[in-house]
């Protein structure tokens, strides 16, 4: 990955210098539609192993710290066992990587690569309809990695269609997930500081 | 502005090559964490006066093209339009500006500035919670741009606070759309392609 040189940059409101570069995280908020919402959230992040992770709830988001492999075993985790069927559930996050903003804080103990949460979900698989928009940062030449996880998404079967702003896909919550998780591990690879943001919707009765 | 050339770009699979560079999006949902979500969400949108901009919904999103006064007009319309005592309603959107994969296409009429919406709005405030997130895309320097929009909502009084990944603020619903625009306008002067997301929360029972 290349490095940079931050060095040279004037005072910043805000304290952190830069993180470890492998340290990656997500931002989510999960938006249950239904009156229950409170209970569903914190039920659902209740019922997660999220040992190998960091994780803090605010206001307006939940917050995990880790590696990209424990973040989405914890995130599809949590969002696939929000889900009942007919209920309309929506997750707005992003995972970012690299922020020359950010520190080293918050970090999850050191572990391996083993998920605790993945054989929980194989038998609670679920169609989504989803978004998806990838910031890499710093860099002058973003296209080509946005068109190559693009098509990933196309090689994944996921049907990408790019519309004003965002790349929409459709697919099983599951292989989303995995979908999401193989784009970061990809653009992690090329890019030194880079945000995805992606929108999951489950149980919509709109149809486009 | 500066100008870029994307001549040399190779193919990607989407279609556009490039939009007008003052040409403004904004894509947001609005998330009323109630059993009437869809109503709310509806005559909400069917309450603006929305003649001055382009507006598309579909399963996930809804998006505004128009300029950046218009956009804000509609939005915030929007939103306080649809917030009542006791109710938690959330919106997660982002502005975008300048994408080089964009097209001109999905245009508003040409149009003045006169604001349609504003009027309606000044006597129904009301407090939020929010969150910020500001890419300005093809660039090295990245972090003073971020850095002057930080500090417009610290002249704001806005109570600025950088967390991990986003930049979380708190003030009245109207000053706080006030904000985003004026965020967004001095970033538009500066970089040729950025995107602001943001997430707004009003009525939500957890004090932080």
């Amino acid at each position: 990955m290349p490095e940079k040189d931050f060095s040279s940059l004037p005072p910043f409101p805000w304290s952190g210098c830069g993180a470890n570069k492998e340290r990656v995280g997500s931002r989510f908020s999960l938006y249950p539609l239904d009156n229950n919402y409170s209970q569903i959230i914190l039920e659902s992040l209740a019922r997660i192993e999220a040992s190998k992770i960091f994780s803090q709830t605010d206001a307006l988001s939940t917050l995990f710290r880790g590696n990209l492999t424990h973040i989405f075993d914890c995130l599809s985790a949590f969002f696939i066992g929000a889900y009942r069927d007919e209920r309309h559930l929506c997750l707005e996050g992003l995972v970012s990587c690299g922020c020359p903003g950010d520190c080293d804080s918050d970090s999850p103990p050191p572990t391996d690569d083993k998920r605790l949460n993945r054989f929980k979900l194989t038998k609670r698989d679920f169609p989504l309809k989803a978004k998806l928009s990838l910031y890499p940062l710093g860099i002058v030449d973003y296209l080509p990695i946005i068109a190559k996880v693009i098509r990933l998404a196309e090689q994944m079967g996921l049907n990408p269609r790019v519309i004003h702003y965002v790349t929409r896909i459709d697919g099983a919550a599951l292989k989303i997930f995995d979908y999401l998780e193989a784009a970061a591990m990809i653009v992690q690879k090329e890019v030194s500081h880079f945000v995805l943001h992606f929108t999951l919707s489950a149980g919509s009765h709109t149809l486009e």
